[in-house]
Parts: C-alpha cells; sequence; structure tokens
C-alpha cells in the first residue's frame, strides 16, 4: 500500500489532512448554526448556507437563504432568544466525498424557565449535507425531526450508520 | 527535534496523521452506539464491537457480540424506542497507544414525555476500550455508571485526566 | 498555491497537521475541565490553568490558579460532587492563531434529582482563551453567562462567529 517515493507520500498525506480539515470545517458549520439562532441573527444564519438551500424539520419546510434568514429574524424566534435558549448541537457522524459531505447529529433546544432553570424543549435527529464552495464549505440541506418516537426520526439517524469516510 | 531529511519527516507526518485519523474513527464509533440504540437495531450496533466485548454498566454486565444485540433488541429497549429516546454522547477525551485506544465521555439519556417535551433520565459517566482490528477499529470494552453522587462514577471520569496522546 | 518542491510542501503540510492537533489539545482541555469540576479535584483543575488564569461568570471573577483550585474544593462544589453534577461540555468553535487560541462552546450542568433523574441546572455560553506553554496548552481565561436571555450571554456566543481558522 505504502510507497517510498517522497511524492506519492505527500499526495497522500495531504489528501488524508484534507478530509481532516473537511471534518472540522463541518463541526464549525454546525455549531455555528446553534449559534447564530441563540444570538437571533438571521444575517449570521444566513451567511452558512447556500442560496437555494433547504430546512426541512417536521411539517416546515424553508428553501434558499432568504426565508432562512426571515425564520431566524420572526417574533417567533426573537422571543425565544429573549427567554434564553441553547440550540447545542451534538458531535456529528461526517461522510466526506470529495466536494460533497454528509453529517448527522443529535441537537438540543433547553429553554430557560420561570425558576432560574432549563426545559429540554426539542431533542432532534439531523442529517446535513455539505458542499465546497469557492467560498468553503456551505450547508446545503438539513432535514430534522424531533425524536418522538415515529419512524422518520429512526430514519433519519439510521443514515449516520451508513458508509464510513 | 526536527530533521531536515525528507524521508524522517514525512514518517513523522504519516504518524501524526494517522493518530488523527484514530480519534475521528473513536468519535464515530461513539456516536454509532448512541445512533443504534436510539433506532433499535441490534445488528448496527454489534458490528460496533468486538466479538468477545463486554459492557458493564451499574451492576449489570453485558458480554459478546450476541448478548449485546439481544440487549438492543429486548422489550425494554424497543420500548424506549418507540417513546422516543436519544443516547446523546458527549465529545472524548481520547488517548490512543498504538493498536489500542481508550476514551472518556458524558453520555445523556432523553426521554419523550407525554407533554411533548423531554426527561433527562440518565447522565452517565463513560469508559471505553478500542482495538485496531483487520477491520478498523472496534470497541472492546465500556464500563459505566450513572453519575448519581457515587465514587465509582467519579472513578471512571477521572481516568481521563491521566496521561495525554 | 501548491508548488512541487518536497520541502515546501512537507512544511506547509506539518503547519496544518499541527492546526489540528491543537484543536484536539483544546478539546481535551475543555473537556478536563468538565471532569476535574465532577470529581472535584481542586488540584487537576488547577492544572489545566495558566498561573494567572481568569474565570469569570456572571457577577463572579475567580483569578489565578489557587483561586481556581479553591473554588472546586469549596464546601459548595464538594456538595455537589456529592450530589451527582455532570459539567458536559459541547464540542467547541476553535480559532487558533500561533501560539494563542480561542474557543466557544456551550455547557450544561445536570444534576441528579431525589428521584433518580436530573434536572438541568444551567445552560451557558463559555469563551475560552488558551495559551501554548513550554508544557503544552494551558487555558489562560474562561468567560462565561447562563442562557437566561441576557445580551451577555449572546454577545460570548457571537464570538465563535468571527473570523475562521
Amino acid at each position: 500500500m505504502e510507497t517510498n517515493e517522497p511524492h506519492d507520500r505527500l499526495a497522500a498525506l495531504e489528501e488524508r489532512v484534507r478530509l481532516l480539515e473537511d471534518h472540522v470545517a463541518v463541526y464549525r458549520l454546525i455549531c455555528s448554526w446553534g449559534v447564530g439562532a441563540d444570538i437571533g441573527s438571521g444575517e449570521a444564519v444566513a451567511a452558512l448556507w447556500t442560496d437555494d438551500a433547504v430546512l426541512e424539520f417536521e411539517a416546515t419546510r424553508v428553501e434558499g437563504r432568504s426565508e432562512i434568514s426571515a425564520m431566524i429574524d420572526s417574533d417567533h424566534q426573537q422571543s425565544l432568544v429573549r427567554q434564553g435558549c441553547a440550540h447545542v448541537q451534538g458531535l456529528p457522524v461526517v461522510r466526506v466525498k470529495g466536494n460533497h459531505a454528509l453529517a448527522t447529529n443529535y441537537s438540543q433546544v433547553f429553554l430557560h424557565t420561570d425558576d432560574d432553570g432549563f426545559e429540554t424543549w426539542r431533542v432532534t435527529a439531523n442529517n446535513w449535507e455539505f458542499l465546497r464552495t469557492a467560498d468553503g464549505w456551505r450547508a446545503a440541506r438539513r432535514t430534522s425531526h424531533v425524536l418522538d418516537g415515529s419512524p422518520q426520526a429512526r430514519e433519519l439517524l439510521g443514515r449516520a450508520l451508513g458508509e464510513s469516510a
């Protein structure tokens, strides 16, 4: 498998290092999504996505940067921000294929309560698709479902167990 | 420490990159365990472990792939899956030594509730052992204890603070 | 961008691999902080910080290794340890600049309850500063605020969305 020829070994290392860097870039995008939602900045969130990105969760579908931004800037989301919310993103399983990446993770939404504690409002299974663009990795699609015992949530989670990368 | 001889530098880099890849492989195995439990697939879970793997949590001991698989396929676990459960695995501290790796992490089990929220059922300290096999990394042992104030849980956690790698 | 000259390519790879290793080192420090708090070892926690490190959370300021150690060894913290507590650290967004690193993450503190479940006591936004020392990376500052809807917490979180690295 291994050759002693320095150029081949260099090229192989460069590819392996890029794959590791891709993992870190995907971690950053997923975490930044949660941060953007919790500071309530539609602009910051929109910058993470491709122009024609699609978000789907349960019966809701949001399409394109402007709709994603509007969802974060909405009265509903802004009232959660004022209450105190945390969209905590779990460590994802990432599969990179060239300029395309898939990731699966859990997320939790914690809400601040009147007695100065937190309730766990949502625990969700997320599937993400990312594209490597001229400006770096961007999220292209996220499909999510709350873990309420439904087969849809289990189907999303199960994708993490496919081929490795 | 550093030599200008390209072959030595290549070999050192190959070793460092492999160590980083080992971390990602361990992350994947730990997350996949949670996913397998939440989709309720004994077969998917069993594939993550060595033939003679051992799981211990509190007074329970499960040994071997077939017992691990049976635990996931049990009525108890399947009823949790239908209720909606999430075995969320925290970022582990990983120590790799050649073909052997240790990891320590926290996990939480969230259960869906009748009022469409979630309760935090278990928060657990986990110690993992992994082996590099001909088919890649596999989990060989997991010892866990719920963080209920007992010294056993603290002892498991404390192993994360040992030698670095 | 890329040169065929092996020495240049080696040097570039060494730098990229070091950056990835820095991420893992920062992950380890952040996780170790939570572990040290939950096993209640002031000594273990103090070893993670620089001599003149500063921790700030809400109206509290703790400065220097000995004060950090004393906080962990305090009656208050030790009673949490006996009750059963878990300082779970979320995946951080890390930015490394030479011998200095910044990280932003969420953390949760879960407390064991009398009915053998857990309550979510605190969910917090954390900003970390790390320094590369002769003994490896050490934490130099952590500024935190519970996510209670206050602008201070949002300001801390928002720092994750700055420049990439």
